[in-house]
């Protein structure tokens, strides 16, 4: 058990909110911050304190926390006037869980070792379901000393890894939203397959299920592509934005990725036929359209 | 426990010497034959009676299971001049358990229904391991009467699913080997886009276990890939052939499966460049050629 820190926490929407509570139930004393403030109020009936703006949050705290919607709005309120990290004290630590892009990710950590200021970027995996149960799967990138400190706070939300230096949890997090994309798109081919051979795709799935051929994505997307059920889960648009970040990453690292690239376009195909609001296993249905097959 | 039956087995080689013996082992009378009678010896040690020739091996049998190679190998020795099927008994059944094309097997279901003879066609996945210890998975296809009569004689060798009417067990292994093929080049492609970027790959592999991006390939194959013992396992040749043949159906079908052909693609230029004798997972060392890597 560690000693309670103090940790503001900037962002308490869908995750931040339960990831917030779960520092406060681990022991922390969490002062917390969020843009609309209705979302703060079951909060602070949880024990978390509540601030005014993102600098109050942050000021003496051991430990900043941001999980904000997006790269630039993440740059706005750590790095912007009047910033956050301007507040944060000399040897105090910066995480930030949100998913942003890469480069902003070793851009902010420049910008905190400048300000004598451990960072560590942790996205997360896990979805809302993950974010209540504490369950998350957290890819940290951060020097080893920042990891270290930033491990048991993290340690209250989910199973944090240490994946590399600054920037390096954002490409871990890339690279699972990569196969994600790919696994999904594979299943759907094998799926169309099936069913175009006349086989029962539910039997096939479950023969399939335990070998080599068995996924996380075979086990659930694949029961949605069976039984037509497309409501969301992760929207095809949001996937479809992923696998765009990753390819653009991959690019500035002199990297083709003949397969994601396919599946993006396959994506970005099933955004543009007015799909982007179904759940990403309904590129099943992009599958049918270029087969000229009757829409599932 | 079902009453003990007759099975002429035809083709005991790594596979279908151990099937044999199960079979054996579950109290069933089997008779084997094989076209090298050096593996029977070991069998017949072990209980199994041998036959001279494939009609010796299946006559009066209730069961006939086929084991051989390939597609033409099982045509001959069921259908050829002095062939298995023309030794059996109407109202008995014949199983095919090798993996050959669905056309191969919807061809030998009519020849089996004109002699009155019950087909299933029951592909395995699971290796010599699963041989061995009986839990193969096991993909049948036939009619619910032929499965139904299958199904305790293959509950000794494995789990048996009934996916659909002759054919569909080939049809489901295809599809497996293609789901199989195509997500290790998925998992191939995450592996170089982080080694690329500078993080740890063992370390971003054990954070994605267990969330949307898991799967049996990212398991065992990523770990290959990580230590580089590209020592075989599944040889990429092989793989390259199930890719082919999956593909090849799906255009008999009138099928379009862009990811497949694409991986399809890259384990063809694999082997042309010398690798086919590595494990399937060294497709990663294609995807550094492609992007003018030092090969790992």
């Amino acid at each position: 058990m560690m000693a309670p820190l103090t940790i503001g926490f900037l962002g308490t929407g869908i995750m931040g909110g339960p990831m917030a509570r779960n520092l406060c139930r681990a022991g922390h004393a969490v002062r917390a911050w969020n843009r609309s403030p209705d979302k703060t109020v079951a909060l602070a009936e949880a024990g978390v304190g509540l601030a005014a703006d993102p600098a109050e949050a942050v000021r003496g705290a051991d430990v900043g926390i941001c999980m904000l919607s997006s790269g630039p709005v993440c740059d706005e309120i750590l790095l912007g006037p009047d910033g956050a990290l301007a507040a944060m004290a000399p040897g105090s630590l910066l995480v930030v869980m949100s998913s942003i892009p890469v480069e902003t990710a070793q851009r902010q950590a420049a910008a905190a070792a400048q300000a004598g200021i451990h960072y560590v970027d942790a996205p997360v995996s896990g979805g809302e379901r993950g974010a209540i149960a504490g369950t998350l799967a957290i890819m940290a990138g951060g020097s080893p000393e920042a990891f270290g400190r930033a491990e048991p706070v993290l340690a209250a939300m989910g199973r944090p890894t240490h994946v590399g230096p600054a920037g390096c949890g954002q490409l871990a997090k890339l690279a699972n939203q990569a196969i994600v994309a790919s696994t999904i798109v594979t299943v759907a081919e094998a799926i169309t397959f099936v069913e175009s051979g006349g086989a029962d795709p539910a039997k096939v799935r479950e023969a399939l299920l335990g070998g080599f051929a068995d996924s996380t994505i075979l086990k659930q997307h694949a029961l949605r592509m069976i039984e037509r059920d497309f409501a969301p889960g992760g929207p095809a648009k949001y996937q479809v934005k992923d696998t765009g970040t990753a390819l653009a990453h991959a690019a500035t690292l002199g990297l083709t990725l003949p397969v994601l690239s396919l599946v993006d376009q396959m994506f970005s195909d099933m955004v543009a036929h007015g799909d982007g609001d179904l759940d990403h296993s309904a590129v099943l249905r992009e599958l049918y359209r270029r087969n000229d097959l009757p829409l599932p």
